[in-house]
C-alpha cells in the first residue's frame, strides 16, 4: 500500500482535540509518525514532551506554543521546531479551529507529561 | 527558535522541481527533515531511494508514484508511504503544479539513484 487517503480528525477524550493518525507503524514505518489534529477555539494539549524530534506544520488558525514560561505565537505558514524532550503545550488562541500536522521522528510516539509520567494515548500513534 | 516561517519553494537545477527545506539539521533536529516541493506539469524526480522512511503529503495537483513497473496515481488528500530503501519516482501527471511535502526520518537526507550511486543534492537537506 503506497497511496493512502488522508482521513479527517475525529473527536478524542481530550476536550476540543480531534485527531487522525496519517502514518506510522500501522503503515509499516519504523521512523516516522504523522498526526493530523484540529484544536477547537480555546482548546489546548496538556504540557508534554516526546523522546523524539517533533515538527508541527500549522495549516490554519492561530495558536501559541508555551515553552517554559514563554508563549510563542504562530499561525498559518508557521512551522514549530520541538526538539527531543522539549516540554511544550499547544493552545488555540483564535476564534477558528487550529489545524496542525504533527510530524515525529519515531513510531509509535511516546508522550510524557510534565511530571515525566507516560501518557497512555487514546489513539494508535 | 521554536517558530519559523514556511518558505516558498525556489527553482532547483532539477528541471521543473522547486524546493524549500522547511526543517532539518539546520534547525537543530536529529531525526527529521521536511521538504516542501513543487513539480511543474510534466516534471519528475529521478527514480531514487533513501536510507530512511519517507512520507509524502500531497497538498494539490495530480501525480503518480512509479514503483517497480507499477504506477500509483495520487492527488490532493493522498499520502504516500515510502519505506526505507524503496526505489520510487514521482511524476506530475496533471495540468497544475504538484504541491507536496516530503517528510523523512533522518537529517540530513541521503538520496540514492537506481544504480545505488549517492546523489549530491543542490539544497541543504
Amino acid at each position: 500500500m503506497y497511496v493512502i487517503e488522508q482521513t479527517r480528525p475525529e473527536p478524542t477524550p481530550i476536550p476540543g482535540v480531534s485527531h487522525a493518525t496519517w502514518a506510522g507503524s500501522a503503515q509499516g514505518l519504523e521512523q516516522l509518525s504523522l498526526w493530523r489534529q484540529s484544536l477547537a477555539p480555546g482548546a489546548a494539549t496538556p504540557a508534554h514532551s516526546h523522546d523524539c524530534d517533533e515538527v508541527v506544520i500549522c495549516e490554519s488558525g492561530q495558536g501559541t506554543v508555551r515553552i517554559g514560561d514563554q508563549n510563542h505565537a504562530f499561525g498559518a505558514r508557521s512551522t514549530l521546531i520541538l526538539r527531543r524532550d522539549q516540554l511544550h503545550q499547544i493552545i488555540n488562541t483564535g476564534a477558528e479551529p487550529l489545524e496542525i500536522l504533527g510530524v515525529f521522528g519515531a513510531t509509535p510516539v511516546n508522550v510524557f507529561l510534565a511530571d515525566k509520567q507516560k501518557l497512555e494515548l487514546p489513539w494508535c500513534s
